[in-house]
């Protein structure tokens, strides 16, 4: 049996007295042992979202704000930075791809991060969001802003307060970012999605001249969930997901969450009137999921057996969901089973109209249920109101016709309700702004990964439609998976594909969409 | 919003600047804290039994151990015995029932027995019996004591290792039931259950003589899950256990787990052909947990407002388990919306042959389905095997036939089967040594009470005939779990019923059930 990482630390204070091996080593245990509460709070917020009784909020919310104190000490205590000190300055550091100079290099930028945030701060961050989730749900389902709107005001205010004690970079707006990828900038995103939408604008508006694209079978009709269910559980393990290391359970919004080292769950939702929501949704979760459950476990604990950070995380589901998931291949093998499941529905359909119906291009007021032409304009609205909001240019009474005003502009949707409109995510209500505008970069980096793919498996089609994937999972497995963070997301994707991000592949993939529907 | 108690403490050191109340508020704080953490670690051990993924094992037991290795730094922090000595001279232990003498009184002795064990050997606990779990459940599946035995036997050392550091007590089994019990002493236990044994030896002899008692009726038939389920949700209702504050679960080992404050969850176990399995599991779980949904929430997370240890506790499961649900008003509220549910098994049954069937006395080998009068036989028969345990009088190859051999003479029992002989309990591969006795001691607190309660409610059956339970529960809250841990369970019962510790309520009861019978 393997022993804990729970070794007494030496008590010798760091200093020259100290080998850089001994420090590393310390370093290491640490890092674990901080992996080891992470994976406590990924517990206690799928809990919050799966299990936990309504009485249960205010200690939930105490509970997570307790272990993110602890975790930020556990960073940021004073020993810590002169082990970094003694490591920092050592040969460990030379060879940049080795896993200690990678852990090194992370470590070394999160307790800096940290260091400037006070732990008061990440405290009332926790127990804020954990209370106003529950009081989004309850603003989404009575479609009342105002019973939102106080509660994203304080997150609104507590983030800016972050993004004033960390600091980095020229706009606000940019330390949130890094809370999720390190090297973002607003700038740089600006440029990306602007040159983005130079594509997708006349895309969506030729789209919206001519309305009925995709084919005429009809599936908005009635699917049962117990049949849904055992759809998705035979695509998951089908495609690798191993149940034995997760498992999937139903949420308002979908997620997935690394408890522990084999131990990575799903979450879905259920339309019982469209299969499509609840198979799409797991296939993005179950996206991160691989990725984790591909991650080299030699290293679990440390930075180098981690998963990169959100652009190329969200890459991974993105991939799934969208770039193989609504392919041709992909249904030729699962249509059958998928008529089978659902007899009066599809018994009639052929495979051709399954999947033009799937792949229908429909305008909507619905990020989660938009289609792949017109996601990205979802995006690029939050991304616009979030940096206005933390900019205070934006105040938060006026969102929902900020919102309304952009779905229009963007998307020429009439959003009918906040519920339907600026209350349907749950992303501001858990504090995560700054998250939404890495889906894009996912959609862009999948683009350019799917493409490689293609090129280095060319019988990838073939090999789908016999519901083949095991040689497409050792691909990840060994192009992205197993190296944790030893590259940069930027670095990964120029090692995998041979360029640097480039919206070229999407904009391709989505013109390709547009012309087959 | 209350804000949560994440305050920073004073930084000054204990000493004579601080004062008796400043060292006080600091100890509150540091008490909610810990309640936190306990309900965190609480949290974890539920999942690990009724969600987690069996993957997962070995990263929960690393998770496991390293709350609790925090857990036990908190109570053992040199700063904690610097506050203790500051408030344990003043004037705030003075008035012994209130507050702050009550809280200073258990976080010094927590703190007193927390630091006489390392933290080293807390965490191995927690690791060793998180994976113990697992093999002990293999090995009752597979009805093979080998694969449990090396895990016992290290079981058995470190709780040997935790009894020698703890060293309370002339026998170190009473290091042991401190854990569980802090005045409890294997003396008194030895004495007490020799009493009652000279009373159920007869009883249990004289049923084996005739063992045709308790009706015809046969209850080992099919009930539906569904059916089942719905039963204990109705049941539970209307009892009390409120379920915006728990939720109830099927789990191999029906247990209750006190998440935080507003969320105290239950679990049982469905069997298809006999529903009293699930439905009087849910009694007892339900029991502990109404204690836990009735404490002073005005004192949550300090001793004060916490429940009394396991005697008391055992005695709130039992009372519902044993002394309320087998009861005729009981069947009678209950027995009409029974026969409901299961219509093709009850419907041409009489109450009276119901109840009868309900209260057979049937000899057997298992403690959970066993009858109130050979129960805590039962539990002699581990305490004996036990404490020879510790004592090193019995060796871990030779419990199978010792167990054995206890069942003959005490039961009258032959076991068929490690699976249903000394492999059916999970608290030994749970580390929990010590932590039987209490079933009894708790039995027989039970009937004291419930004669109390038959004296101070003297319409007690026509209301639970009628399914009025509220006064009953009021009078548990204002007799019972309001008051938190004011007073030790001893005293808490004399104040109650009048008396000390006496089995002789318990005898009479039984006496009864036999007779009626």
């Amino acid at each position: 049996m393997p022993e804990p990482p729970f070794h007494k630390f030496a008590t010798s204070l760091p200093g020259t007295l100290m080998t850089p091996h001994a420090a590393y080593d310390e370093l290491v245990a640490r890092s674990r042992q901080r992996s080891l509460l992470s994976g406590c709070i990924e517990l206690l917020g799928w809990d919050e979202l799966t299990q936990m009784p309504s009485g249960g909020v205010e200690s939930r919310g105490q509970q997570l704000a307790y272990l993110k104190g602890l975790l930020h000490e556990a960073w940021t205590e004073p020993r810590l930075g002169g082990l970094l000190g003694i490591v920092g300055q050592s040969p460990l550091v030379q060879d940049v791809d080795q896993p200690a100079a990678v852990n090194i290099r992370h470590w070394r930028r999160e307790h800096d991060r940290l260091t400037r945030l006070p732990r008061r701060l990440i405290e009332e961050l926790a127990h804020v969001t954990t209370l106003a989730q529950q009081h989004w749900a309850q603003a989404r389902r009575a479609n009342d802003y105002g019973l939102f709107q106080p509660w994203l005001a304080r997150i609104v205010r507590l983030k800016r307060d972050e993004a004033k004690c960390v600091g980095d970079g020229d706009n606000p707006y940019d330390a949130l970012l890094h809370e999720f990828e390190p090297d973002a900038t607003t700038t740089d995103l600006e440029v990306l999605f602007a040159a983005l939408r130079t594509h997708l604008g006349p895309m969506v508006a030729s789209l919206h001249e001519q309305p009925n694209r995709g084919g005429s079978t009809n599936l908005r009709q009635e699917f049962p969930v117990t049949a849904q269910r055992a759809l998705l559980e035979t695509v998951a393990t089908q495609l690798g997901y191993d149940f034995q290391r997760g498992r999937l359970d139903t949420t308002t919004h979908p997620f997935f969450s690394a408890v522990g080292q084999g131990d990575c769950r799903i979450t879905t939702r259920f339309n019982p009137c469209d299969f499509r929501e609840a198979l799409f949704a797991m296939l993005h979760e179950m996206g991160h999921a691989l990725y984790e459950q591909g991650l080299d476990p030699s290293h679990a604990g440390t930075p180098f057996g981690e998963s990169l950070p959100l652009s190329l995380h969200e890459s991974q589901a993105r991939l799934w969901e969208v770039f193989l998931g609504t392919s041709r291949p992909f249904w030729q093998y699962f249509f059958p089973q998928t008529q089978r499941l659902f007899p009066e529905t599809l018994a009639s359909v052929q495979l051709g109209e399954f999947h033009a119906a799937v792949n229908r291009l429909q305008p909507g007021a619905n990020r989660v249920r938009a289609d792949a032409v017109r996601y990205d304009l979802h995006i690029m609205i939050r991304f616009e109101l979030e940096t206005a909001l933390v900019a205070g240019d934006l105040h938060v009474e006026d969102v929902p016709s900020a919102w309304n005003d952009k779905y229009r502009e963007y998307l020429h949707v009439e959003v009918v309700s906040d519920a339907e409109g600026c209350l349907q995510d749950s992303h501001w209500s858990a504090g995560s702004l700054g998250y939404f505008p890495f889906y894009t970069v996912g959609n862009i980096y999948a683009a350019q990964i799917f493409a490689t793919i293609h090129r280095e498996i060319p019988e990838l089609e073939q090999l789908m439609a016999r519901g083949e994937y095991q040689p497409l999972l050792a691909w990840l497995r060994e192009n992205i998976y197993r190296h944790g963070q030893q590259f940069t997301a930027a670095d990964l994707l120029r090692r995998v594909t041979g360029h640097a991000c480039d919206h070229q592949p999407l904009v391709s993939f989505l013109s390709a969409k547009c012309e087959n529907a």
